[in-house]
């Protein structure tokens, strides 16, 4: 298995998580350097014509991409610890919960978005930052009203297993940090959050710990 | 079963094709109108606390929400006609392709965010047609890129049955259709579209064929 990766990439840390739950070690992990625009180059566009992190090759199969359909794919091919639930409901609430996330709010502030309101719409830093921080509050907020409402939540997301959810829920509250948003009006959230990133395979697949990170995150 | 939706909202169009092909009725429509902020309301927010569309009940279960988890659970609980191929390969392939639209297009040009970019970022309407037509261009360009290299994909884009992806890969298309956007470099994403859209159950999901819609669309 050959893991295409990046330290920064929310999206990569999902799977990160996911492997790590798993016990799954990839036999190979490629640096694909975002801040150097490495996804774009041809090479990794013959990989990925998405030109996205992450990507994973198993077998001599086709490239798998996108990391909800990675992170279903390890849980039909590696069964144990299960990422979903068994019951037909509760996959689809683990899943609308893990979307919140992946993709009402991520795809909001990858690289290429910000990028492309950097170069042409000629928006400023602050409002960047201010449409980065919007989005990572409206999702934190979607999570928030459903985590609180529903019986189903407990320790984690979806009771007391760890689910897909709750990689989510880390990877929203990772990007909190991140860009430094207030998360007070979100304690479910971050009580599970808290829980998550207590766990072993959380804690060790942090964006800070992996190989080229920085000590700390000053966007 | 009541399905809460709105004739533009093509995460709605997805579900309303899922329903279709799995031949499944339900017993309430109900109209939320995007247009006029119905989905902020507080009678919405307490059925989805995300304030988004769709949302689906089933039975006395907490709502169901996002279109993909939806289409999930109509695929496990109404398993004919599939919705995912059988192997993990393949499925993993279809749910990648699908988010492209779902995850990757579709939420930067929702109607939340096209209200943000004109009220909080002050953008014209040029700029956020533009803003727009980038995204709706590059998911095309990534379902294209995938699609034309791969084996897998036959008269849909995986093989002789309709997925997940198809329905996505509709939903795209007619995206592209509301705002412009020249198709013409995508010829497989076309030609998987077309063959889609041929079939009652697409055809009648159409956005522009729904109560409360507009003969045609001038955005």
């Amino acid at each position: 298995m050959k893991f295409y990766s990046f330290w920064r990439s929310l999206a990569s840390f999902r799977v990160r998580i996911a492997l790590n739950i798993k016990q799954i070690m990839p036999d190979e992990i490629v640096n694909v350097d975002l801040m150097k625009g490495e996804q774009l180059r041809d090479d990794y566009k013959a990989i990925n014509p998405q030109m996205l992190l992450p990507a994973l090759v198993d077998g001599d199969g086709p490239i798998l991409f996108q990391s909800i359909a990675i992170m279903e794919y390890l849980d039909e091919t590696h069964p144990q610890p299960r990422l979903l639930p068994a019951d037909p409901r509760g996959r689809a609430r683990v899943r609308a919960l893990a979307l919140i996330n992946a993709a009402d709010s991520h795809p909001l502030m990858v690289p290429r978005v910000r990028n492309f309101m950097e170069h042409e719409l000629k928006l400023d830093e602050t409002a960047r930052e201010t449409w980065i921080r919007h989005w990572i509050t409206e999702g934190l907020a979607a999570m928030e009203g459903h985590l609180a409402r529903d019986n189903e939540t407990g320790t984690f997301a979806h009771g007391e297993n760890v689910t897909m959810a709750d990689i989510c829920v880390a990877a929203q509250v990772t990007g909190a940090g991140f860009f430094k948003v207030n998360v007070e009006p979100y304690p479910t959230v971050m009580r599970i959050a808290t829980s998550c990133m207590a766990l072993p395979a959380f804690a060790k697949a942090h964006p800070l710990k992996q190989p080229g990170a920085p000590a700390s995150l000053s966007h």
